[in-house]
C-alpha cells in the first residue's frame, strides 16, 4: 500500500478530482458521487456512484495491464480513490463503436444498434467552448492537437482495448456498443491510456433483457443509476475473480 | 469536334444537367444559368453564369489532363456544354483547405484565413436528407460509402489537384483558400476526378484587394456574381494561353 498522500487539487472535472502527491509523477484521483450529462447541462449528486466507478475502472485497468496495454493505472487506494501516473492529456476523446448508437445513429440515420463489420473509430476535440466537436486526423494535425504518429498509436491502443473489453463484457452477458477513452503522454514521453473506463464512458446492453447498463439510464431518465453500476461491478468481480 | 448529340436527361443537379449520348460511356453536361447555396435553400437564375463555369472548368480540367491527373473531361462543345466520361460517382465530397474559412472556421473558432502548414483534407457524405454530414474514413467504410483504398486514392489525387490549382491561381494573383471535388469510377474501373472545378466549388481571394472571387459573393450577397466569374475566366485565359 502506498504512503503517498493527497496534496493540492490540480484539476476538478465533471466526475473526478485530481490531486498532487509527494511524488511529482503520481496523481491521486478521487471519484466523486456526481453524475453529469449533455456536456454538464444535467448534473446530479448520487451516493455510491463514485465508488462503483472507481472499483469498476480499477478492475478494468488491472486487466488491461495484465494484457500488456500501456496505461496510467498504479493502484486503487480505497472505494473512491486511485493513484495514477501523471500524464499530459492529449485533448482528443477517442470513441470506438461496435454498433450504431448515440451521435452516430443520429447523424447517419442508421438502424439502432446496427452492427459494424469492423469497429468504427472517431476523434472528438476536447473543448467545452466548442462543445467537443467531431474532428478528423487532418484537422487535428492542422490545429496542433496531436501528431499523425500519436493518432495512429491512439487508434491501435483503442482497438486493443476494444478487443479486450468486448471479451470481458461478453463473459458478463453484455454487449459493448461503444466506449470513449483518453490518452496522455507520461513523464518518459510514452503515449499511454489514461482517464477511466466505466459505465460513464461505455454503452453496455444486457444480452438477455436488452436493457441499458450505463449512463444512458441517467441521460434518458430510465431509472436509478447506482444499482445498475453496482450490478456491473458484481458481474465484473465474478469474471475477473 | 464530336458527332455525339444530347439524348435523355439522366440527372438534374443544382447547377448542371447530365444527358446520355449515343456512346454509353460518354455523358453530355449542360451548365445551367442558375446558382444555389445553403444546400439549395437560396436559388437564383443568372444569365451568363453557366457559360462562365463551363469555360472555367473546361480550361482547368484540360490543364489537369496535361499534368497527368486522371479525370473525366473529354471536350468542351460550346459555352454551356461539355462531354465527359460516364462514371459512378462516389457519394463523398472531398474538401481541401489551405486556409481556414467556412465550416472549418466556424467549427474550430479559428482566425479567418489562418494558413495551414499542410493542406487539410475532409470528406462530406453526399446526402440531401442528412444535410451532407462531415464524415471520417472509418465511418465511411462502415457505411459502405467508399473503401479505404478508394479514399487513399481520392486524398492523393485531391492533393495533386491542390498543388496544381494553387499554382494556376497564384499566377492569376489569387489565393486558393479551399475547394471541393468529387470522384467517380469509370467504365474500366478506374477512380478518376469528376464533377467541375469553378468559382462555385473553390474559395478564391484576390491577393491585392482581399476580395472574394467565388460563390461567397452570392452566399454573402456581396454584389453581382457573373462579372466576378467572368473576371476569373479572363485571368485564367491569360495564364493558360
Amino acid at each position: 500500500m502506498t504512503e503517498l498522500t493527497k496534496q493540492d487539487l490540480l484539476y476538478k472535472g465533471k466526475a473526478k478530482e485530481m490531486y498532487s502527491t509527494e511524488d511529482p509523477e503520481v496523481v491521486w484521483v478521487h471519484y466523486m458521487d456526481q453524475v453529469t450529462a449533455f456536456n454538464g447541462k444535467k448534473k446530479v449528486q448520487m451516493s455510491g456512484k463514485g465508488a462503483a466507478n472507481c472499483n469498476i475502472s480499477s478492475l478494468i485497468f488491472k486487466d488491461l495491464t495484465a494484457n500488456s496495454i500501456p496505461n496510467h493505472f498504479i493502484e486503487q487506494i480505497d472505494d473512491n480513490n486511485q493513484l495514477v501516473k501523471r500524464v499530459n492529456i492529449i485533448p482528443l476523446e477517442t470513441v470506438v463503436r461496435n454498433m450504431a448508437s448515440g451521435s452516430f445513429e443520429r447523424k447517419f440515420a442508421t438502424e439502432h444498434l446496427m452492427k459494424f463489420e469492423k469497429p468504427v473509430v472517431e476523434f472528438f476535440y476536447k473543448s467545452d467552448e466548442l462543445d467537443d466537436p467531431f474532428i478528423n486526423e487532418s484537422q487535428a494535425e492542422a490545429l496542433g492537437v496531436a501528431t499523425p504518429a500519436q493518432m495512429t498509436t491512439m487508434i491501435t491502443i483503442a482497438l486493443q482495448v476494444n478487443k479486450r473489453l468486448k471479451n470481458i463484457f461478453l463473459n458478463m452477458n453484455i454487449d459493448l456498443v461503444d466506449f470513449k477513452v483518453e490518452f496522455g503522454i507520461d513523464g518518459t514521453g510514452n503515449l499511454i491510456l489514461a482517464d477511466e473506463i466505466s459505465p460513464d464512458s461505455c454503452r453496455l446492453i444486457d444480452k438477455s433483457t436488452g436493457n441499458s447498463l450505463d449512463k444512458d439510464v441517467f441521460r434518458k431518465g430510465l431509472g436509478e443509476l447506482v444499482p445498475v453500476y453496482d450490478e456491473i461491478l458484481d458481474r465484473l468481480k465474478t469474471v475477473e475473480a
